[in-house]
């Protein structure tokens, strides 16, 4: 199974992305939804929920590693490549290799949590795969809330929004990065307001097509994950009647959450 | 000194009032920023954070302890009293009583996090004081974020703070009680919002001002209190730029904030 998990649901965007662009295979999704936000806590914390996580989803059958965390791919994933056998993907780099490919000015947005944003990890990987790029970063830390709250249509949401994208358009940025899983729910929203000639980078969608381009590169992994019942399970570590609207509401459709104490 | 501990920066509204009601007696405060937020924990874990905060204040010269954090106050009172010789002072009692005494017409509104609503504490404290009582909760995820970056005079924040508040105008309550450390700062936009009649108990004010009858009434620690010399220290476990500027906005000064490896 193609294992993939987050620190809470908003890796679901990336489980839902993945069923679109590799359809027919099956995902095993963890969501640390108990020690939620990974953000806030320690290297050495997000490294150690990371390896949970990671073993918990090889015990239930995975065989790739997908990191869906903002947090934990910019501090596990050397961690993970290095302790375990099996090929970790993490939502970053497909992100920034894409950003860099698609400007044309070299004026690049990010947005993202304000871990994430003072982390620097998506300035320091675009700058380093193409080192004339400015690149802008914006923290919206109210936007989790936001989305967690299902208000993805709300005045209250289009106001903050345009708050906070305002500063990465007067810097003329043509590329702008969705830095967290939980931004392309806010997808329409955002094009309006940051204008229509710049490019959204959905880092969601990005490892989708890397995680295509990985198994159809590597035919073994993929022959064998075409052999497996295609049913997929979400498994996570709480579950609250907001948690199971926003999984429903990111995949349209009724998703089974399974409670597990990991 | 008096020790205060919460999951974070909004208990600080605790150290404020009681500086106030109070005034000369040493604060020694711990903020556990890095574990923030409690509200999504396990109560054993809760529990196991109290006690360590509770032994990093004791270490550090306190001799009466008070939870700040409501997630603590409700999980982790009973535990540390039985387990420390020392008094232990919550914040959602004094603030519960307040309210079973202030209502006449016995519809109290309660506003608090999710998890605060969540747990029920509020009601069932009031209940059981006051059984003829009507309880009506909402909560109000946003506001905490809202507080923590800093937009408390926003037209978001106002517009967000009407859509929360409308269900309990409705509902005709004459009290409402503000559940969460946090919404001290918000005090000045929710009474125009939820109308003039309607009395704000601020959890924050009412436990320093049992804390002021408590020492009133307990002469030896009041005494040993006086004595010490009354210079506050305040200890976080981690900190940032948006946690220095909202201490600084709930004392309306520079407050240093040291960080520890608790």
């Amino acid at each position: 199974m193609i294992g993939i998990f987050d620190s809470g649901v908003g890796g679901m965007t990336v489980a839902r992305a993945i069923e679109r662009v590799c359809p027919g295979y099956p995902l095993l999704y963890f969501g640390d939804i108990a020690r939620t936000p990974y953000g806030s806590k320690s290297p050495e914390t997000i490294r150690e929920y990371s390896r949970r996580n990671t073993d918990f989803l090889l015990s239930h059958g995975a065989t790739i590693i997908v990191i869906a965390c903002n947090s934990a791919a910019s501090t596990a994933t050397d961690a993970l490549r290095s302790e375990y056998d099996v090929p970790v993907l993490d939502v970053i780099t497909p992100a920034t290799l894409k950003a860099a490919a698609a400007t044309r000015n070299n004026r690049i947005g990010i947005i993202g949590t304000r871990a994430t944003v003072r982390s620097e990890i998506y300035r320091e990987r675009i700058e380093s795969i193409h080192p004339g790029c400015t690149v802008i970063s914006q923290a919206c830390p109210l936007l989790v809330p936001l989305v967690e709250e299902g208000w993805l249509n709300r005045r209250e949401t289009k106001m903050i929004l345009r708050r906070y994208l305002h500063p990465l358009k007067l810097q003329q940025i043509d590329t702008l990065v969705l830095g967290c899983t939980h931004y392309p729910l806010l997808g329409k929203l955002i094009q309006p307001r940051i204008g229509k000639r710049v490019q959204l980078i959905d880092s969601s969608v990005e490892v989708a097509r890397y995680l295509k381009e990985y198994l159809d590169k590597n035919k073994d992994i993929n022959n064998k994950l075409k052999k497996e019942n295609p049913t997929s399970r979400f498994f996570v570590s709480d579950s609250t009647g907001p948690v199971r609207k926003l999984a429903d509401r990111i995949f349209g459709r009724n998703i089974h959450l399974e409670k597990v104490n990991a």
